[in-house]
């Protein structure tokens, strides 16, 4: 059963450990799958992490390092020297060992590429050359071709020679004399097929192949949409250059949700749970830092009406009210703008209709607050101005947050910022100053 | 090029709808992929949606509908009757077609059941039998299973007969009498292996299956740490019962992942971009009601020193400084242990060791913002007394943000609370009392 294979308990061999019975721990984690070995890893504190790291078997390490992620990786890579590297990555997928070298120092790196066969090299250096992220950097340029011309009974005995398929082949690709590709076979359809036909009159004729070039999230949504298991890679003039499988995939839909969501609270993607203590304060700093303007930014708001504030310190008390409403309605509609637009739901022709909906759910919104926090306000505090103006206050700020939180993310976005990263501070900036204006403003004007 | 494949523009259909072009925009339709049709269904505004579907190809309907997010689908669903609907999912696999019938009415789904032959309604029953969200309830039962004693030839020749795989097939299950599970044959050693080879030979021995009951999102989970392509379904004796394929998983991640960050923003999950406006108000008013209700009890606090705030309104000014700093701290940590535990990367045995991590980097942002802030506002206001006292605050609240960050995501996952929804809300109510308490009692204490 599957679940019997999840990584013995972390205490079993941190107590090992604890003990100084080193040698039946390495037994233990060198009988472990590697990926369950570099989840142990993923989920331990940073110091028992390298101890771990000196204990496992030396034929896996290539393998535990392609399954960790970046941070964690780095911090291994760190700590061995060019020969360990080269040796411990022998036998990686192109596209595997390239994510890996990526993480090394310049000098590292070019030892590591030194001590591989030129083949290797050469292949590596391909897939190299491709920019990060994009379909030419996730590819494995181990692609099975075929020939249109030759029979299915030819394609079974060579492959039969062959011995092994390379990981992950479920469709073998047909190309040209121009190596150019003009078709697909899938092994189910190959399997299936009478020996005596012919590879052109069994493939699939309309091959649907990504540009090596296309970004990876792109690449990620074709395959969610279309359900593909692997897809070949082509360059300009339709050359087969390699294939994307569908493992590589899962692991790019799961770095992309992870990043917005970490984006969202100002955390680094890849930040470690387990990193050490100083190097977590630092990456958290410029979030706070950013959010300490923000913060004082609506200080001095406040600031400008401290006259009001000393005449009715009523008015210190209700403030927070209605600025807290507006950032967490505008970060409502900064969600739901963001997800729509990484599932790639919202284009130019539709964010008109998307502005005009939110902007009447932030006017309904408005109306529905406004009337509840007067009513409130005015029980408690039994001041029936003080009631319409913080009303009044509620409203403007719910309209004004909800036309934030569409604008800001579409904006960034033809900017180039991370609407995942940068929105919230925008947008609760905006609400922060909106509603504290609109409410001591109004007080000001009326009430002094 | 896949590119060209994406959905021809929204506003060429759009265009033509508003024209009253109604042929052309069917012809459009369809001669586009379901998944694009999908696509653009959920791109669309509700109106024209219900438009757009009146128009899609009959023997489509069902294929568009597996694609759909549930609001988007049931929406549909509600508006055809039961002939209709058991017309258009005619064909679909087990687990889509289970999927699309917990959506219907109890009385379009009895008649749903009923338009079906026997045999696809046992098969369906026994998918819904399985409970929503496991294992069961996602595979598919049109399994191909082999003998361990027949050849590799007579495999071969029993498939030619078959003709074709069902969708997704990249490895055939060996089962013995008793149709337990004994092993696995991958498509891409069955075409490697020699005709005479007896299938017991070439079977992976250590199938992987996983059990009928596990939740999806550890399946989920192992299809990511072990790059399956497909995994078997086993009952508690070990038979097998049908076979999960990764374009599921991948739904099921990119869903979890949408999951935590509309939660985190009190949205429902499946939440449409574009969903009537009532609708979304609607679902989007609950959370901002208990919102309202905790800006109430920071304002119920602040209250409590409506005197010392009618004494000195420069702290009216201050206050809402510290409770920022601190909800902002505090959602760092929630967010970053909402991940580990979503990535399984946190136990009981790990909890304390990030607790004190977490406490140790709140202390150290504690120094490092109380210092700031206590400069900021020495400066600013020229009084180090309240500078000092608005240092303390900031130090105590930071500190408190580390610690409920990683108290409350815990506590409620033990007593099975979604932290990703109500986290937040509890987090800023602690953020906010202790920030506001910290600051306003102690200037009560020492200024008045």
């Amino acid at each position: 059963m599957a679940e019997d294979k999840s990584p013995p308990a972390f205490e079993q061999i941190s107590t090992l450990l604890a003990r100084g019975k080193f040698v039946r721990a390495r037994e233990l984690l060198h009988a472990m799958d590697p990926a369950d070995v570099a989840h142990l890893l993923e989920s331990s504190p940073s110091k028992a992490r390298l101890s771990l790291w000196q204990l496992v078997d030396p034929d896996q390490e290539g393998d535990i390092l392609d399954e960790l992620s970046e941070d964690v990786q780095r911090g291994i890579l760190k700590l061995m020297d060019a020969d360990k590297v080269a040796a411990a990555t022998e036998g990686m997928e192109t596209d595997d060992l390239a994510y890996v070298l990526r993480g090394l120092p310049d000098e590292v790196y070019r030892k590591v590429l030194k001590a591989m066969d030129a083949q290797d090299r050469s292949r590596l250096e391909q897939v190299l050359s491709y920019a990060d992220d994009t379909a030419g950097a996730i590819m494995n340029t181990d692609t099975i071709t075929l020939r249109p011309d030759v029979t299915v009974d030819v394609v079974m005995r060579y492959l039969r020679r062959k011995g092994e398929l390379p990981k992950g082949t479920d469709s073998l690709y047909v190309v040209n004399k121009a190596d150019k590709l003009v078709g697909e076979v899938p092994l189910s359809v190959l399997v299936t097929a009478s020996p005596t036909d012919k590879v052109k009159e069994v493939m699939d004729h309309e091959p649907e192949p990504v540009h090596y070039n296309m970004p990876e999230t792109e690449v990620a949504q074709l395959f969610a949409r279309y359900d593909w298991y692997s897809a070949p890679v082509v360059d300009d003039e339709g050359h087969l250059l390699g294939r994307i499988t569908v493992d590589d995939v899962v692991d790019i839909i799961r770095e992309d949700a992870s990043h917005s969501m970490m984006s969202m609270a100002g955390l680094d993607d890849e930040e470690d749970t387990f990193a050490p203590v100083l190097k977590s304060t630092q990456k958290r700093t410029i979030w706070l830092g950013i959010n300490l303007l923000t913060a004082l930014a609506a200080a001095a708001v406040s600031n400008l009406f401290e006259d009001t504030l000393a005449k009715l310190a009523t008015l210190a008390v209700l403030m927070t009210i209605v600025p807290s409403m507006g950032g967490i309605a505008g970060s409502q509609t900064l969600t739901l703008v963001i997800r729509g637009m990484a599932l790639g739901h919202i284009g130019t022709q539709n964010s008109r209709f998307l502005f005009t909906k939110e902007m009447a759910i932030g006017l309904l919104n408005g109306l529905i607050w406004a009337g509840l926090i007067a009513l409130i306000v005015g029980l408690w505090k039994q001041d029936w101005e003080l009631s319409g103006i913080i009303a009044f206050a509620m409203g403007i700020n719910l309209i004004a947050a909800a036309a934030a939180g569409v604008t800001v993310p579409l904006v960034m976005k033809k900017f180039s910022i991370d609407p995942a990263l940068a929105g919230g501070v925008v947008l609760t900036t905006v609400t922060d100053v909106v509603g504290l204006f609109a409410f001591l403003g109004s007080a000001t004007l009326l009430m002094t």
